[in-house]
């Protein structure tokens, strides 16, 4: 591993000029208005893994913005590890508060300021040094690698969960490495071992075929509004606790061990109320913030309406009222299992007389859990241990990503997360920035990762 | 009377031309730029009441719009009889339906088409036509008569509120006459004795500081539109009946009499469902529907918002949930007693951990109730009855207009309803018309009204 180290430590001033030009494409996969800059930056990455010794490299179509794929695929009897990321950002709004254009990266004080730098652009590039660095030092990986960069990441990978199974052959792998996230801190490790899933819905609330005037009508039928509210009411008890029937059902319980996991990652009551700007917490009894908003589904309105809304009153009982509602699903709930199950409750509590439609929102995903123990997080485990100096937290994220669920069914293999990103980077955010010591230490853990998975068992 | 209803007789075609010259006005009291238009039609009552024998007829100011006003007060010993009508319009919009310009009054099938037509010029100049008619005729008119127009009444009465108190010496009388509504249908006349009063306010609930992650954050803290939707649930059961502590209390319950008058009103149950559009109607167990849309109190949401309303989803819990409510009152309700009651109510079931504020809306009204057998009903009731050849129904309006009730506070005196207008002349929407029948019809009726009420004894 020395002769990779000092090849890595020789070439960082190159390969952050490497970076900053990467960054320079404005990648942005949610306007149309960039789709050839994401095409661009597929194109810099065929090019850079090609140079970096990389075989079969392609630009492969989607249906949307398009996935890079290569391998080098000589390590016989080793087992096989796709590295994955993605080289796509997102948008820059609000533009004005960012101190340099978001697409010219500038360096200072050991950081580089520009969209796409922590997430994902020098997060993935870090993996590819890392490769390049094992065969131009070593004539050889320790294992077999493939890679699968996207370039809709941040839109939701809406074409991966049929591009993934379709091409379950060429990404047939024993282990995924996602170089999409990051650590605790600068000196703590983290594990990302869960993420949450998705269902979402909009309920229609129908009653008159018009707005009516409220003084001559009022109290003689039902307002469309009272019916929703009495239908999201019932969704819930006073303590927060989720009342569909049956959604709890396929929820895995914490075991004991991951209770104490969670329990050993500090959580600062005061301060994450005070950076939410709330007086009290509140959810599901029985269970911690970091449980609540990591291991146990939710059900949440994300939008309401109906009627007047602007300054003022108009006396309408309005025709119409509308709620959108997400669930974030744990495993091993399954998202459509849970929209049927909240739509028959819809039912069940919708009064009579009045016309309640429920229709899906796409953005489905399935929860994701790797065993804390899994081989792949004790080689990780092992890898931050060297580098950090001490054992990595076990985290989870509330969100959802869909590619880590998507893999697993499609390729029966799990996804270790191991990336550098810091929390505090302005990831989504302007002025967001990636530490070039983490672009380094990136480089490095890839390499010693890499070669632990040499023995790996699944 | 002979002579004076000879005397109407013989000057309908002048009278016509008058009302279409009066209606040629565009005096929307709601549009800033229309109000020169308001003046104008001021002016035009001003002088039309002077031309009648009115005198002190003078145009107030109200810090709004102004107040027209008159009297002839030479009939010693007998009641004092106050005639309020508006010469201000609603808006025209949607202008596109109307079948002729709306200030370009057509007259056509025996029917004058304009906006005002019906609300409330046809029917205001009735009143001053009969009075004219009696002065010319008899040289005095059976009882002491004093006018009140005005320009308000299209966007309820914000300064008369003030103007009336203000003016009580002025305005002191025995009985009101409103030539601002209508009867049943062309062969059955109605007694409007009631009007429900209004009482509104805003909930805004505040979570976050700014929207954030429903992955991130989901299930930690209180989302406002969770917080919103329970506390507008409890408001009321399934059944619809209102749960604020003493909502009730105040109400008068309907006697024996008032239940008969209202059932003896002819109400087709598939007709109203068929033109609201909905299956069935729902309210609070053991009234009527006329019941409950006259003489019991509501609480309507007459909006909601809160978090993303577009297409698809945005996954977050949104920082602020907003609702407007309303309440139509009964007597004895009182406005600013029952909003206190919904202020209450709402601080009992607020969670707790999250901002709730309630603010009033403007606009509050009482309720408003004259008995049905009022010396002043009963004479308007003997006018019907001669002039239609049938009692009329009893009946109320489920709406709010301010002024009734301002006028019985401020002036200890009852308002009978007595205009002309029918429910199909498309009062407030495209093709506003009066019926030149019901323009003579009203003439002559408040003729024998005035010369009735000479024996009022209240």
């Amino acid at each position: 591993m020395a002769s990779c180290i000092s090849y890595l430590n020789e070439r960082q001033s190159q390969y952050l000029e490497e970076l900053l030009e990467f960054l320079r494409i404005p990648s942005i996969s949610s306007l149309p208005e960039h789709g050839d800059d994401v095409k661009t930056a597929a194109q810099w990455v065929s090019d850079r893994l090609k140079c970096a010794g990389i075989e079969h490299v392609s630009i492969m179509p989607t249906g949307g913005h398009p996935v890079v794929y290569g391998d080098w695929l000589h390590a016989a009897g080793k087992p096989t590890v796709m590295i994955y990321g993605h080289f796509d950002t997102q948008p820059v709004d609000p533009v004005e508060l960012w101190s340099n254009p978001p697409f010219e990266p500038v360096v200072k004080k050991n950081r580089v300021y520009a969209r796409g730098a922590s997430d994902d652009k020098g997060n993935m590039l870090a993996a590819i040094l890392a490769v390049e660095a094992l065969l131009q030092t070593q004539k050889a990986l320790p294992v077999n690698v493939k890679f699968l960069f996207e370039g809709q990441e941040e839109i939701g990978s809406p074409q991966l969960s049929e591009f993934i199974p379709a091409h379950r052959d060429l990404l047939a792998c024993d282990l995924i490495l996602s170089a999409d996230g990051g650590q605790w801190s600068e000196d703590q490790p983290a594990l990302h071992i869960g993420l949450r899933g998705l269902c979402a819905l909009q309920i229609d609330v129908q009653g008159a075929r018009h707005d009516v005037h409220s003084g001559v009508y009022g109290g003689t039928f039902l307002n469309p509004i009272h019916a929703l509210v009495t239908i999201i009411a019932s969704m819930r008890n006073p303590e927060g606790r989720i009342l569909i029937k049956g959604f709890f059902d396929a929820v895995r319980p914490l075991t004991a061990i991951e209770r104490e996991q969670i329990a050993a990652v500090p959580f600062d009551d005061a301060e994450y109320k005070k950076n939410l700007g709330v007086a009290d917490l509140f959810g599901e009894p029985g269970y911690s913030t970091y449980e609540r908003a990591w291991s146990r589904p939710t059900l949440d309105v994300n939008g309401i309406w109906g009627g007047f809304q602007q300054n003022g009153i108009k006396t309408v009982i309005p025709s119409k009222a509308h709620a959108k509602i997400s669930c974030r699903l744990v495993p091993d709930q399954e998202p459509e299992k849970i929209y049927e199950l909240v739509c028959a409750h819809i039912k069940d509590h919708a009064p009579s007389g009045i016309n309640v439609e429920v229709n899906k929102i796409p953005g489905h995903a399935d929860p994701y859990l790797i065993p804390h123990d899994h081989p792949g997080n004790r080689a990780a485990l092992a890898v931050h241990k060297e580098l950090f100096g001490k054992d990595p937290y076990f985290i989870r994220m509330g969100g959802s990503i869909p590619v880590c669920g998507i893999l697993l069914k499609a390729l029966n293999a799990y996804t270790v997360n191991f990336a550098f990103g810091l929390m505090d980077e302005n990831v989504h955010a302007p002025d967001e920035f990636f530490r070039i010591d983490s672009f380094e230490r990136g480089q490095k853990a890839y390499c010693m990762l890499l070669n632990r998975l040499k023995d790996l068992k699944i």
